[in-house]
């Protein structure tokens, strides 16, 4: 995980990023950090673990969350587009997704994830099916978190 | 690790947490969030990686900043402070300190931290040096700062 955080630091100098997380808790930007000298990049994040999180602090619209749900394509682009507003960056990556052991009312089953990365162009979103643990499926969110700000940063 | 953080989010059962995390940038949201049902307790956090983010997010005072530096207890105490107030909790754990390899402006020698809790009763900050390597540092900073959260709810 060092590598690909410090290839994604590399691929970002001269810009920032910053993070809005919620399955992962933490993780992604934990993970940044870890790298010395992160600081130049990275600017910080909200880990939105509760729904008022995202909607107070990242401005995801109550309709959406209400009628998308928490783990959908369209909270995961709010958010992403909220952090980068909110934390001023060039760059922002979200995730948002079922770690369990329970599902969620909207019918998706764990391991559903959406991935989110916004920038001056946009924002785009991935959704992802991963298996496994808890912890499997948060730790594989951070890597592709990270894998997809390299492929958006090319 | 995941004791540990399972006893915070027993202890705090019918009420909220909240972090603002700098040097361990999202580590202590990380690990509580392992936990299946940490969202019964665990609201989110800012993780205020740099200045800016502490003074617009947690509202950090410029001139603390300034005249104390962002690894110093009045920091520490700023950030959790306004970390329970920002995300509306009843209780908020915030870590400001140097993992390294580089020092401060301000003398402090790597490994030194702040850790701050509040609560509806206040706030306090302790002052650790931890020594060991950048990840060790950090994990151990994690980890004081979950056991103050037990310390300060008994």
């Amino acid at each position: 995980m060092t590598d690909l955080c410090s290839d994604v630091l590399k691929r970002l100098k001269g810009k920032t990023l910053v993070t809005a997380e919620s399955i992962t808790g933490g993780g992604i930007g934990a993970a940044l950090t870890a790298v010395p000298g992160a600081s130049a990049v990275y600017r910080g994040g909200i880990i939105s673990y509760c729904d008022d999180v995202k909607h107070e602090l990242l401005g995801v619209p109550r309709e959406v969350l209400e009628q998308f749900g928490a783990v959908s394509r369209p909270t995961a682009l709010a958010m992403a587009m909220g952090a980068r507003e909110k934390l001023q960056a060039d760059a922002a990556i979200a995730v948002t997704g079922l770690a369990g052991p329970g599902g969620d009312d909207f019918g998706n089953p764990v391991g559903t994830v959406f991935i989110a990365f916004a920038d001056g162009n946009g924002a785009n979103v991935r959704e992802c099916r991963i298996s496994g643990s808890r912890d499997a499926i948060r730790n594989q969110t951070v890597r592709i978190a990270l894998e997809l700000v390299l492929e958006m940063m090319k």
